[in-house]
């Protein structure tokens, strides 16, 4: 039986959401549909939240009315409360996310609430949006290190995804929002998480801050761990801030994949034309670890090996 | 008990051969004196080979009367048949490394010789330097994939690394020449290999053509590998091919060690200023994965944290 990987690309939102350039409908409904194009079945698409506090996302009830939910790609939204969630809700939105940062002081600083202020937000979210039939994933933020408290405890991280996962949370999302960990890091963290939820129900979001996100990667694959989020070339974090870098890229994730014998449904030389299109977009050179070779016209399809 | 990994830095010699600029004997003495002052303890100095071939490293001679042996750091010379040996030898050089391609093709494109013809000079090559008292390394180079042959049988590797470690080699290093391994792939490899020879007479020598070294090196380090080349800012491959990046970055492998708990007896710190100083000399930009965020300000030495 075929080893599969499943990757949630998350270039519409958490890709473009600290883009300087403004991409306007038309342009984040043309990088979805190169996305699909590529083979790409789960998006998430844009967030509801404040239109004044991410002004790159302000035509999410648009974009999700654009949206065809019928030909076999999930499409989710990330709401930050309630509210997030009803116009989640109105714009026609079946999968939603709710985040959750793993620290005290992360949640102060981001959403100024204490970290038991957050985790109830995100509950009641979480049980609205179960009781209006929706799917609902709970990101775990800074789950390996925070900005501002250092390394955070597994056992912090394991209480709150399941607090998330009582709540009714489909899947929990542990995210290494900083690109902090390490490969013992994820493997300590994920084979408890694995054990108590299964690969259908966990997932991760890596960023390659520090040049690990593949490494990581692999260990989470190791694990036993099947669900990522990437993002195409590597388009994410903030491109302003000195070594700060972006996503994991999905072109390094499926080429892992490839190199591992696992099939991702996605097709590489596609996504490159995505690449292209999302740099036109942003209006810088993107791309990840992969993609200088992936673009020398050395690499070959597994189908032409 | 530390669990330590032990690094062979190639820059000098992997790293420079191939680039444009030619660096001079005082800009190699430097380079090497930086290393060390970061704590490298196991440098590939140089190769006696044709200096009409790599009139990089022409001065091969000349560096070595310089080196100073007797304050802890190996130093080693590579030779491609028994002419360089007896070069090395009478440059005084203790520690020389031999090479030998996986594949038929790869012997006759690179050296004009069968795979047995090159295999028999690296015996004898072997042979004469044991006699000489050297230590003595010998590489597996496209031990992973040929770009002539594509992927290499793993049987091949086991038996052409039994017999180079038949003829007298104190260590066998396997190498992905091309960067075309996948964590996968050095788990194959490496497991049966350690089991033959040990965690001390085996190393690898990684690329980092398609973004995997990092991911390689966890693998490696997984199956209980803990020798390893790399180059410092990642030197090496060739700078005008497009789609070629350089080798493993020590910088991406000591912090990988880091993040993972081992200890690698160098300066992160102080090895940065090793890149600064490299950049300066092939005059062009250097850097590993993880480069962009070491030099950030973010980074914290463990004894900092």
């Amino acid at each position: 039986m075929e080893d599969r990987i499943y990757i949630n690309e998350v270039a519409p939102r958490d890709g473009l959401q600290n883009q300087p350039v403004l991409v306007s409908l038309e342009g984040k409904l043309a990088l979805i549909q190169s996305l699909c194009a590529a083979g790409v079945r789960s998006i998430e698409a844009t967030s509801f939240v404040s239109p004044k506090a991410v002004p790159q996302l302000a035509d999410a009830a648009e974009l999700f009315a654009r949206l065809d939910q019928t030909h076999g790609v999930a499409y989710s939204a990330l709401v930050p409360n309630q509210k997030g969630l009803e116009r989640a809700h109105q714009a026609g939105a079946r999968e939603i996310a709710v985040v959750l940062s793993a620290t005290e002081t992360m949640n102060l600083r981001n959403i100024n609430m204490s970290l038991t202020q957050a985790l109830t937000v995100c509950q009641e979210t979480i049980g609205l949006a179960k009781a209006l039939g929706k799917r609902t994933k709970a990101y775990l933020a800074v789950a390996f290190e925070c900005p501002f408290e250092g390394v955070v405890d597994s056992a912090t991280v394991i209480r709150l995804a399941e607090a998330l996962h009582s709540a009714g949370a489909d899947e929990i999302v542990i995210a290494d929002t900083i690109g902090a960990a390490g490969p013992t890091g994820v493997r300590a963290l994920l084979t408890p998480l694995l054990a108590n939820y299964g690969r259908t129900a966990l997932s991760v979001h890596f960023h390659d801050t520090r040049g690990m996100a593949v490494a990581n990667a692999w260990a989470a694959l190791e694990c036993g761990l099947r669900k990522f989020d990437s993002s195409v070339g590597g388009l994410g974090g903030c491109p302003f801030a000195p070594g700060a870098a972006g996503n994991l890229a999905t072109e390094d994730l499926v080429l892992l994949a490839e190199q591992s014998g696992l099939v991702s449904g996605i097709d590489l030389v596609k996504l490159l034309d995505t690449v292209v299109l999302a740099e036109s977009l942003v209006q810088r050179p993107l791309g990840g670890r992969s993609y200088r070779w992936l673009t020398s016209g050395k690499y070959k399809p597994a189908s032409m090996r």
